[in-house]
């Protein structure tokens, strides 16, 4: 059999596997894997340098299914290389199996999870870009796409991206089936329009039919020969491709064929070819010289907003560590993730205003190896909450952090002023979620976060604020901190209200405990659990809504205790204006003087 | 004066202005406005038609500044239109003052919120949706945008659906200054790359000197010439044009000037030219013809997936008011979204794979006074957080509904189950929050929703589930069901976990209470604080992580009120695998059996 011969059979195949996995499930999507099988099969059996025996190799190329509800397609080619038997194949969907109805990280050739669409492009730009300036190695990043997820914004983001920091390692391959779930696509088959998109964002672009073997092989050899951009093979394809009771038809997206056992023969039957995937040259990832850990030091009394904390301890954390990354959304100067591109010039990446992007990066550079701090204002995060919530399905290990948090940035108003971003953080599986209210607590926090697993958040504040605590202090993630003692009342606040509450309780006739809960997920427990049997009652404030954040934080550890207490929550009822910060903070009622108020009451 | 001295008159008094409100705010954005000032000044005299004294009226043509920030140089338009007093624009960013940082609809002339990027144009789609297709009138959406805001993806999901639904009522107008806040953009001042960029999404697009006044208003008058499709006038501008100090400088992004008078002299000193803006000719929307109320019945103790009985009663509802709209994110065959749509194709808008755009159309048609319901998987509204965040400070009426919440989906994986959407949506500003359990609930509370003020979500379930109350029976929103008396423990849950109760209350030898809360916020706190005072022992049970859910939502509605039970909370507390429904909700510990042995520990 010759080569052209092979990508046909092995395109058969996958078709075929495509087919049989889902009438296994019963359920899935078949038809959007046999409309890229070829795309595939070629990519498989020609291009793709990868060793399936060590998926950690530095060197290896990188293939994301952007489109992951074609998984059955992608579990047909782990087959197809002998990565898996046959009937582990056939688990698809079923519990306990890692061959999941999406891929996800549980598979050992998989880096990331997909299902909720446009997200695989972004993520490979933060790949192409580990490869191209952090690893400096020769590995492709393959990304298969479909037409339909084009759409989202975000595929756009990936494409300015890609070209301004010239990814000829990336290849997206554009799978233009035609048909989305529930019928045509805006574009369907007027490829032109793909092909001018794609030149306009700076990309070089084929057109091509994607069920013709050769023309695929061609392309993505003129994909690897091109320099300075990447390329998008943009490939005509048929949804259902060679089962006529499906092919091209509306009404068959996520659903198995009625008679699989005719859609196999119709398909030329069974075939169990084993491909024996090319792997790469060797190659050892460049690594960044590396100097002691000096985290900044704030003088107890001194005033520093934490912002600039968290952008002088990360600058730090990064002399300390050569694989700490850092990017950020056009907002540096405000972050201060400048101080940090200052001193590590070579691992900075400008996301521009797209937190979208930035999170896949983000997301894309980990799966790398690297430890990535992605930084804007808080409220912008939620710009990318799906993408955070899906790097938890990637098992992600991300730091991010929010500035200029909350009212008390004061006069650029609500929509600048982060507010529901605890709540939508605690949410996130794993996540660790933290808010600092000193510059010396920010920078160990900061210097925690680089050892942490999962995905965790700093969350800091516009103003200066004074320095409570010493430089040497230690602030370990889940604990919290007493700043007074009190048995009267308890005081609990984070960030700004810390502040707040300690000049209640300097206001209050009685004898106020304040803790600073820095900590919000997880939350010192025993600490909060403490100061409710000792004190009884609990006057909680924080510069949020209501809803999710701090005070909710705090009901659930008490109740897990089974303990109770007499609460008050002071938190961001109405939507605020702008305003001065002092003003606003007395306002919305999460002042001193509203803290000593509810304390009396 | 002539018409050209004019608009170069005008454009520099908006500059002055523009100057004057960042000095006496002492912060700002002068520069930002600075650049468009021309552009804006041509449009204000000759091309937009308003009656700041009727700004309901319907035949207004709607003006958007995506680039929010730039508010100085609005609010000088405002005063050059008779709008506001001198005095008044001076209180630019003071507590109290409707001019607030950026610009929210506090004010009479602004129908949406902006100040997170890349929002603007998409809620402008929105808009012009409304009137060519909705309103049927032939007003104009113009729509001033930063060339930094075209990072953003949201920005190519509105070009691509503008292209789409041929918007030429729809003009954007592109301040290309060049510079971002912390430095130059992408692109820069190369203009071809966003004309290509426009031209390949289908747009007509006009390139021109953004500081030429005469060619600013022949970019005007051909963009209105221009039918069946959008236009884009892309300006090339300068960044605090007309004062040397900053003009194309970075550094001075959000900053008032440092010599504001110099500025001022520089710029030919104060201008008090009043702008008599032209009116539109009168007009009335079109409307929808209206029939009677008839909602979906089932009948108790047969099956509906709520996410059915969504669609069926949407129908209904789009029947009995013409106002309603309906937009849906590709995947209507799922959200049955559909049925809509068969019923009332005139008002139903595809949003495709874009939820960005979904939601931002929907601030966009809401604001023209439609009421709009936007369906999309529960999981896949994340993408659309910012925005909704967004619309909350917008004022805006929405009603989202998200369908296959939690993991009783099944095989389709994580990716696809939403267990963060009741945190993310309860930390939405004034949200209600709901989740049915059965078909006729759900009609009752979809009707209910077309109701409701703000931002309404519904969460629906995949699976079929048992008709458990008649079609008869109301359900207030902010009130519970007690679905079944008992004294020894209360059982909460809300959708698939109210089933699991009722299955556990029948094996217990317990009298156990349980409680449908499908109401999550607001929350019956009566409800629950007789519970827990009559029962002492609550189980929460949600299908949904830990945090922000349920769980939290019934302690704080207890901590208000003063009341303290023994709590055991049941959720999803690990990553879930694909399987089958019933394995999932057994193996994260949501199902009867774990309900049951919760309630007898």
């Amino acid at each position: 059999m010759d080569d052209v011969q092979l990508w046909r059979e092995l395109g058969q195949q996958l078709r075929v596997d495509s087919v049989r996995c889902a009438a296994a499930a019963k359920s899935g999507h078949p038809t959007s894997g046999m409309s890229a099988a070829d795309l595939m099969a070629v990519l498989l059996a020609k291009h793709l340098r990868y060793d399936f025996a060590a998926p950690d190799l530095a060197t290896n190329d990188r293939l994301i299914f952007s489109k992951g509800h074609a998984s059955p397609l992608l579990y047909a080619m782990f087959r197809a290389a002998g990565a898996i038997p046959d009937e582990e194949m056939l688990t698809y969907r079923q519990f306990g199996s890692m061959l999941e109805g999406h891929p996800t990280p549980l598979i050992p050739w998989v880096d990331v999870a997909t299902g909720s669409l446009g997200q695989g492009l972004s993520i490979g730009v933060g790949m192409a870009i580990a490869g191209k300036y952090l690893d400096r190695l020769p590995y492709r990043v393959w990304v298969l796409c479909g037409d339909s997820e084009t759409a989202e914004g975000s595929i756009w983001e990936a494409f300015e991206h890609a070209w301004h920091y010239e990814l000829d390692n990336l290849t997206a391959i554009l799978d233009v089936n035609r048909l989305g779930q529930r019928g045509p696509t805006m574009d369907e088959w007027q490829l032109d329009h793909y092909r001018a998109r794609a030149e306009a964002f700076g990309w070089h672009a084929i057109e091509i039919d994607g069920h013709d073997v050769e023309a695929v092989e061609a392309a993505y050899t003129e994909a690897e020969a091109t320099s300075g951009k990447p390329t998008v093979v943009i490939a005509r394809t048929i949804k259902g491709k060679g089962v006529k009771a499906v092919e091209n038809k509306e009404g068959w997206h996520g659903k198995a064929l009625d008679d699989p056992e005719a859609a196999i023969e119709e398909l030329g039957g069974l075939r169990n070819i084993v491909i024996e995937v090319a792997k790469p040259e060797p190659g050892e990832p460049h690594r960044f010289e590396t100097g002691p850990l000096e985290l900044p030091r704030y003088e107890v009394g001194s005033k520093v907003a934490t912002r600039k904390a968290y952008g002088e301890a990360l600058a730090a954390v990064g002399t300390a560590q050569g694989d700490v990354v850092a990017v950020d959304g056009e907002v540096s100067n405000s972050t201060f993730a400048d101080i940090f591109k200052q001193a590590h010039p070579d691992r900075f990446f400008e996301m521009y205003i797209a937190e979208q992007q930035m999170a896949a990066a983000a997301v894309g550079l980990q799966a790398r190896g690297y430890r990535v701090f992605a930084s804007s204002f808080a409220a912008f995060h939620s710009r990318a909450y799906d993408f955070i919530r899906m790097a938890a399905i990637s098992r992600a290990t991300l730091c991010l952090s929010g500035s200029h948090a909350g009212i008390s940035i004061g006069e650029d108003g609500p929509s600048q002023m982060a507010l529901e971003d605890i709540a939508a953080m605690r949410a996130v599986h794993g996540s660790t979620v933290l808010h600092s209210c000193d510059g010396n607590q920010t920078a160990r926090l900061v210097a925690a976060m680089a050892d942490l697993e999962g995905i965790s958040y700093i969350r800091t504040l516009r103003p200066d604020t004074p320095v409570l605590y010493g430089p040497d202090e230690d602030f370990p993630v889940g604990g919290s901190r007493v700043v007074r003692e009190g048995s009267d009342v308890t005081l609990v606040g984070c960030g700004i209200t810390v502040h707040e509450a300690l000049k209640a309780a300097d206001s209050l006739d009685v004898s106020a405990r304040v803790i600073d809960c820095y900590s919000i997920k997880p939350i010192d427990g025993a600490t909060l659990v403490a100061a409710a049997k000792e004190t009884g009652r609990l006057v909680i404030a924080e510069d949020h809504w209501p809803e999710g954040g701090l005070g909710e934080a705090v009901l659930a550890a008490l109740a897990a205790a089974g303990v109770s207490a007499e609460i008050r929550h002071l938190a961001v009822r109405d939507m605020p204006r702008s305003g001065k910060p002092d003003e606003l903070l007395a306002a919305y009622g999460i002042d001193a003087a509203a803290i000593a108020e509810a304390a009396r009451a």
